[in-house]
């Protein structure tokens, strides 16, 4: 089965520390890599679990808090002193670009690879990307700063066909790769169906990720049914207060979410510094989710539905 | 005696790694935190080894490439989460102040601290600082872009004088305050002079910071006597073409410049990535300068003169 995982390489809020690192996860679809959010070191972790960070395509980054973005800037001028030539595309509110123009411009630096800007704009759900590995769909969600969750949704795969359906209708080539593609072929008058060939199509696998925010009905209908809902939970369920007032979520908020929308699991990240334990996190979430766990640095969750 | 010394917080050029973070130092004179540039990571390392980084009142930053200066927008962040109130002084060229600002602005962050900014100016040198502890000239050396070095000269600490002159002399409490701070001091017609008084003054220790740049007889004068230098030594002797390329120094340029100076110790730095093994970098620059050292991460250099 060709990947689909997503490897945590931070999950702390706010404050970095040698342990816990603030918010970054490198998402692998069929060999394709995207990075969402970045923390600073981001770079450093990437290096630090062996992932080959050239190979990035496109960078997201939900909200300009330092805690998603202060480390992107060095990334992107480590990628360019490495040599990097092929394109990236970061998808992120307006104002990034101009931070981080400025920044290339002092240094004089004019980077060796063109980036491509696309804009998130205000509170509007719209698909943000769609290539041959996945679609992805920008959901605003509600925090103190414009701030975007995102869904990620694989490609539909290509058809397999049945071997003896092929041999038996004696299909050429070109009428495979249309089969495959889930088109119906004609043949004189005659209309060959692909329901008729091909085997059912493989499930479309769905990763969700939803932080900063309070919880909020708007982004519910989007992430629904995913494999692995990645949601904040930046509090535990005694601090719910503390949460409105920062318009952040807790963990009980979380897990009730993963179960409303009918998620499969869910990872739960954005971790307050106040929690020195985060067992804990875990335990209370399964109270109302049971398949729920925790987004420790390095670990990488493979969805294979 | 008093405190004067240096902490490598990071040390290796233009790309951090795991174990090699860019540019930064802390320097502790009286018990009084200096911090000198602040590359990516910078907050990390000063965790890691048990900095309270809270304490720092200035943060020179020598030039706005990456490696100098991408952790300082995520310390100043941090500082301000952790409740910081006391002011805080950034000498730095102008153009840091707006990339602070832009990146305050678009997160809606007020600063609970002041921050007051101190421009160095463009192939000027002066003195940027003089208070209790300490005398600090930036010196302009020679890079691709506006670049400083930093001269840190202890202030003269109070004299101390000589136990049986002050009881036979039956000096009072503001007499003896007058001749601590070097003064003579009036009795009638008649005048007591320090130096009859007060035992010779203590030597006053100096460390010299110059990075990033090409060997320059420009530095020479003010970093003359150093205990301490630190010099960039991005390459070994047999690259010295790549660095005038880059405007960078060799640690063969770097052994000769701590000779002519007539410096005591020589710490080479900001090494380029391509050096695996940093031990051949120091032993080449001893067959010039003895008394090298390589600034490895959580070293503290200590000057005792």
């Amino acid at each position: 089965m060709t990947p689909f995982e997503v490897t945590i390489l931070g999950s702390n809020s706010a404050v970095p520390t040698p342990s816990r690192h603030p918010t970054s996860q490198l998402i692998n679809i069929n060999h394709h890599y995207y990075l969402i959010d970045c923390g600073e070191g981001t770079q450093i972790q990437m290096r630090k679990f062996g992932i080959k960070f050239q190979r990035i395509e496109h960078i997201f980054i939900s909200h300009l808090h330092g805690d998603h973005y202060f480390g992107l800037i060095g990334l992107l001028n480590t990628m360019h002193l490495l040599g990097r030539e092929k394109p990236l595309t970061i998808h992120a509110t307006k104002m990034l670009r101009e931070i981080i123009n400025i920044q290339l411009s002092v240094a004089n630096t004019k980077l060796n690879y063109p980036i491509h800007y696309n804009y998130l704009e205000d509170n509007k759900e719209s698909v943000i990307l769609r290539d041959a590995n996945v679609e992805v769909i920008a959901t605003p969600v509600d925090h103190r700063i414009p701030c975007f969750g995102f869904v990620f949704h694989e490609a539909q795969r290509p058809l397999k066909l049945n071997k003896e359906r092929i041999h038996s209708l004696q299909l050429g080539v070109e009428e495979i790769k249309e089969l495959k593609q889930g088109r119906d072929i004609k043949r004189g008058g005659e209309t060959i169906f692909v329901e008729t060939v091909a085997e059912p199509p493989a499930i479309r696998r769905k990763y969700s990720f939803i932080t900063d925010t309070k919880p909020n009905d708007s982004y519910l209908k989007v992430i629904e049914n995913s494999d692995l809902l990645y949601h904040e939970s930046t509090f535990m369920g005694d601090a719910s207060l503390r949460a409105i007032d920062t318009f952040h979520s807790t963990n009980l908020q979380a897990a009730t979410i993963a179960t409303k929308t009918n998620c499969k699991k869910l990872v739960l990240g954005h971790f307050s510094t106040r929690y020195t334990k985060l067992e804990p996190i875990k335990e209370e979430a399964r109270t109302v989710f049971e398949n729920t766990e925790l987004a420790i640095e390095g670990t990488t969750f493979k969805i294979e539905n």
